[in-house]
């Protein structure tokens, strides 16, 4: 199939047939191009990251896990620059074109992952979620995608960015793939049994533009509909604005850390704005960090009570929905920023989360998110699938 | 001819034929890509640069008068980054062949240029100096380069930088051929008469390597017996350190003044190392700058009067050969330091400045410069030809 939205890394389409007779077979899926695919350079969104690096000589895990489960790896996709991004704005392999939004961006830094799965060029596809990575382009394409626990997955042969918050996810365009490939990934059977309790994330729906919450009304409708027990809470209690600073300040920091050595040695070609997102976690204070530190401690803790057994809580996945593209540098930091601030508590708690296609806002997808307490993947996936069946989602 | 040594750019081997009967009748010339040919894209060293710009309808002042003079202009050639850099390695464009020191960088921004020159693909370059963007791949490359009096020549149709310190340059393998381009870039014929009296910057030889001084010696004794009267004298009594941070003060603040803009809008690719000194330039306090504006004024002044009419001064271009390519930049950074602590009275007052190939460390060219108090380009070039003349240069 011609790769018709350039979701695809160059040389990156190719065939991998999974095992036969697994409950993958017949599905296709690409792997985002920081998995590894063994003889096959892991390319990482940019093109001086492979140069001093071995070819991988086994594949990801995650890579692995889904073609022993019978699903075809057909290539690898376009993301942005060694993950840093949440747009999906790549200015040396291009721009995935989102079929559901044309002229917007199709979200990052999994773009040609969640831009492949929405055109139809595969059933599913592997990204990665570090502060947004496959929530955002999810939201953006009109597409189903989780970010599982932290810690959960095996994330061998997954390229790193900050690992105390680095997660791989998976979307699709429906809520039975999805369910089928969660089943494989989380080693955990999809069972029937729903959340009883639903909490209406107020602070997020207010940081969301009026129309995108008022188009998920709905949405939100019918999920307190299958769950019956419903109240409104204040997720992030010190403000969602300070859990994104915490988040923004503990993310660049370790991607620093994780980059800084590559960076020095190679002095490699990046986009301004993705080295100055560099240079910037290059620079904060130890002080800054350990106050993230305790604004993630007590996120942690936040998260623990709310989200109690039985109990799932819902919020827009992003904001708005995908921005144009071709925005300059200081058009998109408040977008980004506003998007950061309804993404952080999942890399700074490490709770699991599910975007379902909710909504649209003028003709464009809008996600809702699924949050659940560590561990509760398995039932978000569910609680999707029913929505699905109840004709929301 | 051949590019053997990669200093032209993509699609930038041409040749415009100089007017018949001119003083430079018979020469072949290159331009550093930051000049604009009509008709031709200015890229500028980077490849984000040209993208929203129209072509030029114009050649830049400096490519009109050399080819006005009958010289012919045989392309255009590779520059560091927005000419933010000075070791000339480009990982876009390639890193120019420096066929004086094989395995050495060969110096920037102007790398092409001086490259093309040694390598004998031309007679001379175009290039620009900021910085040390001509003295530096002079001195790194084997050939007579200048930095003339800031302010002098018309700067039309070149690409700025800091303009409180951009210069047009040139090069040459020969003092003849140096002589004969810069009687017409400066509009002034080269006469015989030399300054008479020589200063021998005992600072800058302090900065510089010892081999480096040493190798020196011989070229600074003819120097010496040219002129006559000699003495020793520290040009920069606060330290050139000083002189150098406030180089490095003002002239990346006033780079992002030039190239925040285009930062913003375009989001340009860069290597790590320019980003990080773009955004390093937007960092710089105010304080600092009024800091930096009163050791300017009052480098100026030293230099008004340590280089009284009849005066020259001489020091090490560079403290130290070509350095090998392909470190990394915390290796790169000392040597930075150092090139920009002998290089920063150019920029930092406005003299005239030529630089000389005058020894060899190890096989390596080093060059010596010639400085003058702004206006007294001529004199230097005078100078340097009689240097060769007396077998020291």
């Amino acid at each position: 199939m011609e790769d018709s939205v350039g979701a695809f890394v160059t040389n990156g389409r190719f065939r991998i047939e999974g095992a036969s007779g697994g409950p993958l077979a017949g599905l296709t899926f690409a792997a985002k191009d920081l998995f590894d695919v063994a003889g096959r350079p892991t390319g990482g969104g940019n093109h001086d990251w492979p140069r001093h690096r071995p070819l991988p000589t086994r594949h990801a895990w995650a890579v692995q896990t889904l073609l022993d489960a019978g699903a075809t790896l057909v290539g690898k996709t376009i993301t942005d620059e060694v993950s840093l991004g949440i747009l999906g704005e790549n200015p040396f392999d291009g721009t995935p074109v989102n079929v559901a939004a044309p002229g917007r961006v199709p979200g990052g830094s999994s773009s040609g992952s969640a831009a492949a799965v929405a055109a139809g060029l595969c059933d599913t596809a592997l990204g990665t979620d570090t502060g947004g990575s496959v929530r955002v382009p999810a939201s953006f394409c009109g597409l189903y995608g989780i970010r599982p626990t932290h810690g959960r997955l095996d994330l061998t042969g997954m390229m790193a960015q900050a690992p105390s918050s680095d997660t791989t996810g998976w979307f699709a365009r429906d809520a039975e793939t999805f369910a089928r490939v969660s089943a494989v990934m989380l080693g955990e059977a999809i069972a029937d049994a729903l959340p009883t309790r639903l909490v209406v994330a107020v602070d997020a729906f207010g940081l969301a533009d009026s129309e995108t919450a008022r188009a998920l009304r709905p949405a939100v409708e019918a999920l307190s509909r299958l769950i019956g027990e419903v109240r409104e809470e204040t997720l992030a209690p010190p403000g969602l604005a300070a859990w994104a600073r915490a988040q923004r300040t503990l993310q660049p920091a370790e991607a620093w850390q994780t980059f800084r050595e590559w960076v020095d040695r190679d002095n490699p070609r990046l986009a301004f704005g993705v080295a100055r997102g560099l240079l910037q976690g290059s620079m904060i204070a130890e002080s800054e960090r350990q106050w993230a530190t305790l604004v993630r401690l007590e996120a942690r803790a936040r998260v623990a009570s709310l989200l109690a057994p039985g109990t799932v809580a819902c919020l827009p996945t992003t904001p708005f929905p995908a921005p144009p593209t071709g925005l300059s540098l200081s058009e998109q930091q408040p977008l980004r920023d506003r998007i950061t601030a309804l993404t952080c508590p999942g890399g700074l708690t490490g709770l699991a989360q599910v975007s379902v296609p909710a909504a649209t806002v003028g003709g464009l997808p809008i996600g809702l998110s699924l949050l659940g307490a560590p561990g509760t993947d398995a039932s978000l996936v569910a609680l999707a699938c029913a929505m699905s069946r109840s004709g929301r989602a």
